[in-house]
């Protein structure tokens, strides 16, 4: 079998910026709006939120968006993103032939040397054509493509079957694109979770590393794994048979069908399954955590992150072995963790070993350890 | 690398029929009054439809369907099926287990000897959590699990991913799960696709051959590959973005983001494209068409099937050689290759040869070159 390295990575954040105040400020005024409306009926009032509770709950000071316009409009809170005709180039497919793009110019190669592409993400946004297939189209790359989807941990299972697909020689490079827009899935009007999430795009090349062809700043690939135990804690319900068992499909009922979320038993359950699949993939390597140079983790909340470092170590843990994106980009579901790698590597010196591990909706992990060429 | 076996395969077809002829009426009776509500606009006036031409336009004489309930109510033209509690086994779950469950009794395998399922089905229930991860608790599978799409190429598709992580060790065994229930997804009041298709849920065991262990009556595969190039010929836009573009996103108006195809542009590209997969992912094994005992191509329409065989025969080819199971079952979409295969594979000899050959939606191809052990 062939050995395996990452050739490229490529992170778009879009422009827009939402900060905690401004969120709060729509959140509440739409809350007062509810209240008076609910007042008559005699109902429970919804409560206010603020930044000091969103700060706690998640570490999430901002987040980016991609389309800001609509969000924080109290009588809309979703972000307007118009249809487009099926001859131009879809949203999801647009943001992630941007982190594509990039991923390309770091391997320095061209797009038609790539002869796979994995959409794989935590929502698509259309059955068919697969997301994959109109990147591919729009990149110019060969061979063929499919879509993908494990929740957070879309990217991480991406690099398990990326990296099984080059080392067994079946394609000759594959790249994991990993479009997140998540403000198009969440209820702004939710008070537990319309701070989490912000948008990003992630893309990474996996491709053969020949004997004596290692590239310094590189990270060859030693090895993936996955694992998935069911959970409703984390759960949308919105599909294609969503239809037909609703009489009334308007705008408002089907926010009925987005993320909803038992935060606190996702913490405690996804720190000690997080925590097992760290040590225990870990040590089918010969390594304990302290071996490990640094840790991308999954950036859905930075407790949760400190929790699992500390299981993991046995002690407590900084932000240069475990860096965070969190407090500026919020949740970028699949994205986050791959974020995380783009931004922090470039210190890493030559046999340092790192490992990715996403965790999220399923549950599902996924990990990769790398190793710096 | 490991030598790869399928070692089970399970179809679950539901119950219910639906003919032509039943279709037909509930479909000209719905003609009859949007007719009478037109004609005060001066609209053009809707065509009936009728047995003749669909079986001349597909092949098609009737379709199983998981709920009959609705199909052909003329007020409603859509299958009743209801939503569940998120604490009850989905719908879509529930038919992947019932494939499941015949491929692990066809393998003589527990549940727990699988270590990965994939869920890999032109449509998704809903994004998380994963169908596939559902389908491992209700079956108590162990490892892992994740979600893959590539329209009717998606168990073909779903063959190349198990196929390499079973060869490279990744994993030790692999289910591939395809229920596809594509009335969910039908607009029924749509002359042209109304009839094309049926429901059925397919699964693949895929796991590691040791030399000597081969079993008689099971196949080896000898390689898969997959194709595709972008087509908006066959595409349905439902999704999670669906509902921020849209003021009306009632019942509907969502029959407007349902699947939607260009027949006879389909029919030509495909069948040129088909044609050309089969011949050169034959010639790259050193075979020709001539060598293949049976092609269980993907069951979308009879006079497709017979054109691309004919361009790779180079003369006209008998359904011995090419079963269909589309006129009784109409398109099943990813499972149709399956099911194709499942029922016609127990007469062949040690050493023949057989490709499962799916195409359809993306556009998107996949094959899996087979030796009968």
């Amino acid at each position: 079998m062939k050995r395996v390295a990452i050739s490229g990575i490529g992170v778009e954040i879009p422009a827009a910026v939402i900060s905690n105040e401004e969120l709060v400020a729509s959140f509440n005024e739409w809350v007062d709006t509810e209240n008076a409306r609910l007042h008559c009926t005699g109902a429970e009032p919804l409560q206010h939120s603020n930044d000091e509770f969103i700060v706690h709950a998640s570490g999430v000071k901002k987040r980016h968006v991609l389309q800001p316009d609509g969000i924080l409009d109290p009588a809309r809170m979703a972000p307007r993103i118009a249809s487009r005709p099926d001859d131009e180039l879809s949203v999801m497919a647009e943001f992630g032939v941007a982190s594509a793009r990039k991923a390309l110019a770091d391997a320095g190669i061209a797009a038609a040397d790539v002869d796979m592409v994995i959409c794989s993400a935590s929502h698509q946004q259309r059955p068919y054509p697969a997301m994959s297939i109109e990147i591919q189209k729009e990149l110019g790359t060969s061979g063929a493509a499919f879509d993908m989807s494990l929740g957070c941990s879309s990217a991480a299972a991406g690099l398990h079957v990326a990296f099984n697909l080059v080392r067994s020689g079946a394609q000759k490079r594959v790249m994991v694109v990993t479009p997140e827009i998540i403000t198009g899935h969440l209820n702004f009007r939710d008070r537990q979770t319309h701070f989490i999430f912000g948008d990003a795009s992630t893309a990474v090349i996996v491709e053969p590393l020949e004997d004596g062809d290692e590239r310094p700043g590189r990270f060859e690939i030693v090895d993936t794994r996955t694992w998935t135990q069911f959970s409703n804690n984390i759960r949308s319900n919105f599909g294609f048979l969503s239809r037909l068992s609703q009489e009334d499909t308007t705008f408002l009922a089907m926010e009925g069908n987005m993320i909803k979320q038992v935060g606190n038993k996702v913490f405690k359950e996804v720190t000690v399954a997080g925590h097992r699949f760290i040590v225990e993939f870990l040590a089918e390597h010969g390594h304990t955590p302290q071996d490990i140079r640094r840790f991308w983790l999954h950036q859905a909340n930075s407790r949760m992150n400190a929790m699992i470092l500390k299981l993991s170590f046995g002690h407590e843990v900084g932000h240069d072995r475990a860096p965070m994106v969190l407090d500026r980009l919020g949740n970028t579901a699949a994205a986050g963790a791959i974020i995380a790698l783009e931004e922090n590597h470039r210190d890493m010196k030559p046999g340092d070993y790192g490992l990715v591990c996403a965790f999220g909706a399923g549950y599902s992990i996924g990990g990769a350890l790398l190793r710096m060429m």
